[in-house]
């Protein structure tokens, strides 16, 4: 009996129409039109490549082949693609008019069609083709046996031309495994540029073979070589992804410095006083834009650096610097009065208007964060807006004075996924908001976003997991139409996109469960887990205030480097709670205390873990307090006690106080709201 | 009240004296002697050299010092250690009187003392001090708060010289992260030889830059880069493991030969007929040893190769050559016949015999498999022993014989682990059995061994399943007294072993859960995960016989991928059968029943999960049969009903049926016994 109904609820499956509300797709497509019928996938599917593509085309679709046969074990018969037109009756068609190339404002759509017995995927170039096989990766159905793709059309183009991710490998080193896997992860996220932080004050990262220490005295051994470096930009640009590199300059210079004390800023060049830094925070050193030396190492630099990156566009940093080493340097303060320069950002636009005819040697245009946005400034140059509440200035608001006064401009102010903050707040954080006032030629300038992963808190083991799924939301901010923005439909489809993660090489779910057994001393883990899913790492900086606590090598293999923000639970609680507000029927009642039950179930299994477990009990008062919260809960519902406002006061100060483990119980609100039900 | 009783069970545990079998060492020393009392560790924990070691201390030392903290989340002071005597006075003394080299017949000796107040790690060099880090990290121990290490005199040093690895990257390509995190697995196991298996029919793995065709015609873009191999070997090094580089010739040269026709034994070289080849399996082709052409294109070859390893050793393969391009090729036979070569062994001889003078120039000693030992192969030659039973001879004969005969000699037959055979036929194949009749000189010349990690069924996915955490066994074979063959204690340390070995960054179990989450499609994964620790992969080659059901493209991401040898269950699962067959009291009883209850609702829940997870019903027949046994064992368990032979067997032979899963149930033995008990 039971296996008809299997049966016939896969007929039942195979037969209906896939709804477009079904399909977890993401970025969602700008045009999509569902029609019935399937595309059924066998051993026999072959892709068939025409037109005049790039050869990354041919790197895709094997990729693509191989995907799809790892997921559905198919054993598809094609190996390896490696040119056009190899079978003309393939069922899948990708037809390519030209050539792409890794630029900005190329044109990146591509129309998607299935039908019964044929894909047809047409694109202006390879770039737009790579976008649609990520499209029907993601549109893959499944009834109890087979595999198939529904019947449909997509006409698809993004809706900004710079979709980015910067990811930052000075603090600490990400090798190239991992810088690999997210660009992965990227292109299937249709993301088109990776932004690369090679430098900055705790580690210069990037061999110049004419000025050798900068690795030997700059990066404790840990930096990529010039062919590492070309791997990644091939890899990258295989997957439609541009590669900017970032020096950062003058400021976060600890590391050049360390090497190169004699261009610094401070007073007698401060030889050997330089060193690599090992906490977080600003740190004062600078170079010394008054001394021709340092053009001189910088010209030696951007000639090795810049052949590396194909790209027109160099990061130059410009960030922070907070003048303190200009100031007291009598030298430097005298050059200024010569040269009439009034303050600091006199002398740093001084210093970056001598870099841009040395870039423009190797034909690069400047990129750097807005500070850079000076009166003198070249209108080549994009500004990088990255400053908002933290920084006192309206969030973004450079993106738009920039727009204005007519540079190019990318937005990361609110897509700082370090900070920790929960999905909503990347997703709806829109670079060019219906009620900017800008013309139609000054919006075309606001050229997109970037998410900006920066290290501080992140290692190898855990990068993805700060990553991922997060920047998919941001990554679907960038390319989708604006209308765009149901958080219902971000959350259901994000749990298909993030699971998907994993079939690339995103680790955020596997490496998971690797901190929670070490936390655990590889006992049981569940109950870690379920903490685990209630809790989120503190926000904004503050599990590492004044970059004190956490040194470059201190352990990131805590309880809260196993957190991640947008704690799953934490979510379904909120809704429970809402519910069973609005209306205490018993079914409502009942998948709260579930909620509640398991959390106290779960603070006793803690407690017996901890035995075996030192590292637990960082985390064990804010779980008592979570159970503690959860029984008088039970006894309000219950009917059995109310409370006063004093005692509530008391159980919510206890759960709110800052955790050993740099925690916070995501689900502290709606306790509060359940405390607070029996007024 | 419960926190009382916490407290008191931890002080008694900081107070009792460790007892050596609570110890989870592997390899286990040679001499052991623990003592009362430990040294507790602190946040303050420093570490300092003495002597004059090779500088890979300094890099093993700071790895020592990251790995701890991450593990104990203590935040420790100490950061790069880059030079001896940094800290005099620091807890953990590492005193190295001499420099080690990355030889075979080094000094790998060590002691071990570890008092209240200090640790001592004494070494002749290098070597045996790293190998003694690792013997302290393994010693760490915990109560519930804190981290400790027993008082404890360790005096250690291997049994055989050569404890090796062979990974295969030419079948299934394995990138340069791969072989880096299973060089640290292998360190944590004291094994110090790695034998990089780089070219073969499958592909062409390393890049030879005045050969370019190689890797453009025979590697489809996957390959090693000359810098890539260096700095593997750097790597290698750093953690006192010597790199054996293998190029297989005159047979398993496809690869090769795809590039290079003009050098094949095929009539007229068959140039434009050798193709990579992309199944398993012996093929015909082989270099031509009669065209001069050959020796101008192997020299141009090792000119290039030698130099990027240290080592004084090149395995020139030598295996599986079935010589019938030679016999099929008249000019190859004229030649034969004029230089009076008998046969194909003869002819490989001559070959071998012209390579040795070649290698000789890099001063490379020639290795190679057992079929190199012929009549006038150079004794300076190591014989590399790999057939046996399979083979239709002894099992590991050649060993014994190249002894005699004066050569030094390696194991590898017994150590196949990609034969997916269990742990014990490993772990007790000793290369030098006490009933070997060889002197002692003779059995000096046998060096050790090394698993052998064949990749035709092995992806980076899944490779480090399939190596760890089995090789710590052929590890501890190889390091430790011949009379450590205690199986019992083998599986309680290797449960601490194999979860330490994901803190190195192997992937064996986290990859599996990547895998189950793919079968299921994203759903609940207890089931699958409760069949897969009762499944093991079809053994000796079935699941692949002939090489035909896998291609080298062919998914590896199925069931038998998620299941290893050694299934988890089964061997606590035929404890429990055994003890119930001996003493069928409620006890016994129960710890049965719990398990084929267990396997009853995991088939209702698998059924349920197949309806969204096609990959799910190729192992649903096989979880159908195990679930029918234990009703059926239930019943009788009852004494609700008992079978006749036939109806047994049929039981039997329905969970015996090749599943397309290609897994088989590791179970079966005890379900035969229970179901045959009420007899």
């Amino acid at each position: 009996m039971k296996h008809i109904v299997v049966l016939l609820f896969s007929v039942w499956i195979a037969n209906a129409q896939t709804q477009k509300e079904q399909l977890d797709l993401m970025p969602w497509p700008q045009n999509i039109n569902v029609t019935e019928g399937t595309f059924a996938l066998s051993k026999k599917f072959k892709v068939n490549i025409t037109g005049n593509p790039n050869a990354r085309i041919f790197i895709g679709a094997t990729n693509f082949i191989r995907r799809l046969d790892n997921r559905t074990g198919l054993f598809l018969e094609q190996n390896f693609i490696t040119k056009v037109s190899e079978i003309p009756d393939a069922e899948l068609q990708i037809n390519c008019t030209g050539s792409g190339k890794i630029e900005i404002n190329q044109d990146e759509s591509y129309e998607l069609t299935i039908t019964p017995n044929k894909i047809t995927i047409n694109a202006a170039n390879d770039l737009g083709a790579l976008h649609g096989l990520q499209t029907l990766l993601q549109l893959l159905q499944n009834n109890s046996t087979s595999y198939y793709f529904p019947n449909i059309k997509i006409i698809d183009s993004p809706r900004f031309t710079w979709r980015g991710l910067m990811i930052d490998a000075a603090r600490h080193f990400q090798p190239v495994d991992v810088i690999k896997r997210n660009l992965d992860a990227m292109a299937s996220m249709k993301m088109n540029v990776f932004h690369w932080h090679l430098a900055d004050d705790q580690g210069w990262r990037i061999e110049v073979k004419k000025l050798p220490k900068l690795t030997d005295l700059g990066s404790n051994g840990n930096f990529y070589s010039q062919e590492q470096i070309k791997d990644v930009v091939k890899y990258a640009s295989d997957r439609g992804i541009q590669v900017i590199p970032e020096i950062d300059v003058p400021g976060h210079a600890s590391a050049i410095l360390a090497a190169y004390p004699e261009i610094g800023s401070k007073v007698d060049n401060g030889i050997g006083s330089y060193v690599v830094q090992t906490n977080s925070g600003i740190y004062n050193s600078a170079l010394d834009p008054t001394n021709p030396k340092t053009y001189i190492i910088l010209a030696a630099i951007f000639d090795e650096v810049c052949p590396l990156f194909p790209s027109n566009y160099f990061h130059i940093g410009g960030d922070e610097n907070n003048g303190k080493e200009w100031a007291a340097n009598p030298k430097i303060q005298q050059f200024m009065k010569k040269n009439k320069l009034a303050d600091k950002h006199d002398l740093q636009t001084y210093f970056n208007m001598k870099l841009i005819p040395m870039l423009k040697i190797h034909n690069k245009k400047l990129m750097g964060w807005e500070e850079i946005m000076t009166e003198n400034m070249s209108k080549d140059a994009i500004i990088h807006a990255w400053r908002g509440t933290n920084e006192g200035v309206k969030p973004g608001e450079s993106l738009i004075q920039a727009a204005k006064k007519g540079y190019n401009s990318v937005l990361s102010n609110g897509f700082y996924i370090d900070l920790m903050l929960n999905i909503e707040t990347h997703y709806l954080n829109d670079p060019l908001s219906k009620n900017a006032s800008l013309s139609l030629e000054e919006k075309a300038r606001i050229l997109g976003g970037e998410a900006a992963m920066w290290s501080e808190l992140v290692t190898p083991l855990t990068i993805d997991s700060r990553i991922w799924p997060r920047t998919a939301a941001i990554a679907e901010r960038l390319w989708s139409n604006e209308s765009i923005r149901d958080m219902n439909s971000l959350r259901k489809r994000l749990k298909t996109i993030s699971f998907r993660l994993e079939e690339l090489g995103i680790m955020h779910i596997r490496n998971k469960e690797v901190i929670l057994r070490n936390i655990s001393n590889n006992q049981n883990t569940n109950a870690i887990n379920d903490f685990s899913n209630v809790c989120e790492p503190l926000k904004n900086y503050k599990r590492n205030g004044g970059g004190k606590k956490y040194r470059m090598h201190s352990p990131l293999t805590l309880f809260a480097d196993a957190c991640t923000s947008d704690a799953s639970d934490a979510f379904d609680f909120k809704l429970a709670t809402s519910n069973y507000l609005e209306n205490k029927n018993p079914e409502n009642q009942m998948i709260v205390t579930n909620f509640l039950k398991k959390w106290i179930v779960m603070n006793t299994d803690l407690i017996a873990l901890s035995v075996n477990a030192p590292l637990v009990h960082q985390f064990l008062p804010l779980s008592k307090s979570l159970s503690d919260c959860s029984a008088q809960i039970l006894l309000i519902i219950d009917k059995k006690q109310t409370l006063d406002r004093d005692n509530i006061n008391a159980l919510l100060e206890q759960a709110n106080v800052r955790s050993d483990a740099d925690v916070e119980l995501a689900v502290l609100n709606d306790i509060k709201k359940l405390l607070e039900s029996s007024f």
